[in-house]
């Protein structure tokens, strides 16, 4: 059974994602749509960096995973159609694939460039509909990516400058990990890009119970299991579920409790250099 | 054909639900996912009780109903599955199927504990991902409830203190009813928790036009029988799709009108007796 | 393989859409139903009747589209059913079938009547679980629409007087051609009802590029092709993919750039006679 993912900043409220699904099943009747996410802030390609990266391993083997954060529409940019850790990405080169990259090995990559699969004649601002939709049901039918377009070597992809996790004061005996928060969810928990692994390789021998954690002035001590670790209304850090450092209320809204916003920096020490 | 319906507090602007749906669809392919609703507000519990108690029926009998509101996640709270009334659910155990409870007969409930059926390493804050979602799919497909868990006795299943109507001035010659509002709908229209039978019950010669209905000092007389039974801009009362008493403006916003917030009380008196 | 498209003000935070494919899933369990947008403002016809005529003919053939956007509820306005270049509509008879009859061949109109195809009791005020959805699964199923009422003369559908471009001093040596802003979508665009082709009958040798777009004071000299045309942060004018003039800022939002608001007026004028 074919599967696609949709991951866009169309919203909900224009018909943009409704038309892009009309044009899927016209042409694969069959294929089951799900709405990975259409609220990514309106051209914002490193939240849906992280997004398509925490996201896709969690579908069945070989859906289609559309992006369309395309801030470069009807402009030069390609899109590409490429193959990775069993799974199908069609995107706009613009970078949006980053994160995937880093911890995928590329199967196939293509330009996108044969008209033959394109709706004609194609609008200058709707490539979802008119490119994105009807090769997603193409390539969702199992056929051959190389149809596509010609052969593009990985290394050719657009990248966006990440931010980087980096250790300060590295040479002092506080040395600290500096992050940031990538994300903020709904109930307010900060998500952050200090992966377990790298926080495990800085922690005194290796115990993420010896880390203390501040955020814009608010000092957690050690990491907790889970919300309930602390009183209601307290702040915790945890290993959240994308495998990453994040910072909650239990029964609360952290992002409120500490007034931050995405791109605020998280600063890590150990407990006993401090 | 297999169906899960979603009621959570994810929001769709994170991943998380899209993330259930791709969980799901690797167990079970053919199934069809129905998004009740993921916009119940961050851990309300009694508004998510109501609403799966309104909306369940409406469903192909045999469907899983899949709830995650569940501010105990990572604790050591229960998750149940339950089939009652033709339907399944699977649910933290922290009373968010009280309502349910109340008017179905539950024909068999399990703890859910087997980890056969979970993803592995289960997280401590993604319980939707690596527990719910994946059980549901076994569910769905059809298969046993004592598979996954130790059977438990109903009577033991936490309960929400919901509001219950109350009789005010039983003994006077002018007895009130009172209820309150439990939801406030996108058109402003407040339902509140004054069951049609109830109200029947209480009203002269059990007509419900002898009934005065008082919200926040705004006084109506009598019950409508639709929204055009007055003018545009006025505020009626009327017995609402799911059984209870509604109160509404014509064309307008009846929460805006009366400036009401979810719980706020309503009155009903009897005409004759004002 | 039948298709439904639900088109409604429901919203998605109240359970109102997810009971109604609960209802269609019943009746239908093999229909794939694909949410157009549940964001219309509450009861705002006009916007739905724009966003329908946009959007049906990129679904597959056969598709019924189901619009939920009904202020008249319970009262004695009609419902409808219609089949119409290869699609169905099933809609209140309030008018929010205007534009797709503009541009459409009626095939078959008649009256839903017949209470055999309604769930009973029908509520006075959801229709849309009631009456909309057991009768799109009928339609779905391919069934004959003459079973569902007495036919109708497409002359009897209830019209919106919907806003039609004109003329404004067109007896000067400055005619202009004054439209007026219709939508304005999440991006901030600005999509008006000026069509491509009556653009091109005003403009001089049917040349957009002659053309000069003033919006609340801001003025755009000729067309774009893109949004890249313009450097980021500029105003630009386009045809969008819906075919009108759509006015947009490049990795921006001209509804806020042009304080604009939905009914704002678009004055079109010559180039060469400004």
């Amino acid at each position: 059974m074919p599967f696609i993912s949709l991951l866009t900043d169309f919203g909900l409220e224009d018909p943009y994602a409704g038309i892009m699904k009309g044009v899927i099943l016209s042409a694969l009747p069959e294929v089951s749509i799900v709405d990975l996410s259409h609220h990514v802030d309106p051209q914002d390609l490193k939240a849906a960096a992280f997004l398509i990266d925490a996201s896709y391993s969690w579908f069945p083997k070989k859906t289609v995973h559309v992006i369309v954060i395309d801030p470069g529409v009807g402009s030069s940019r390609a899109i590409v159609a490429m193959a990775a850790a069993g799974h199908f990405f069609l995107a706009p080169d613009n970078g949006v694939l980053t994160r995937v990259l880093e911890n995928a090995t590329v199967d196939a990559l293509v330009r996108v460039e044969n008209p033959h699969y394109f709706i004609h004649p194609v609008s200058r601002t709707f490539h979802g509909r008119d490119i994105f939709a009807p090769v997603a049901a193409y390539m969702a039918g199992g056929k051959e990516l190389s149809n596509l377009g010609p052969p593009m070597p990985p290394s050719e992809l657009a990248r966006l400058e990440l931010p980087v996790p980096h250790l300060s004061d590295a040479d002092s005996n506080a040395p600290a990990l500096v992050g940031e928060v990538v994300a903020i969810d709904r109930f307010g928990n900060l998500i952050t890009n200090l992966e377990e692994k790298r926080l495990q390789q800085f922690a005194p021998a290796r115990d993420l119970s010896g880390l203390c954690i501040d955020i814009g002035g608010h000092v957690i001590r050690g990491l907790s299991f889970a919300y309930q670790s602390v009183s209601p209304g307290e702040l915790l850090a945890l290993i959240g579920s994308r495998g990453f450092l994040e910072i909650s209320v239990n029964e609360g809204n952290a992002g409120r409790f500490c007034r931050t916003e995405k791109g605020d920096c998280v600063r890590v020490s150990r407990l006993d250099s401090s």
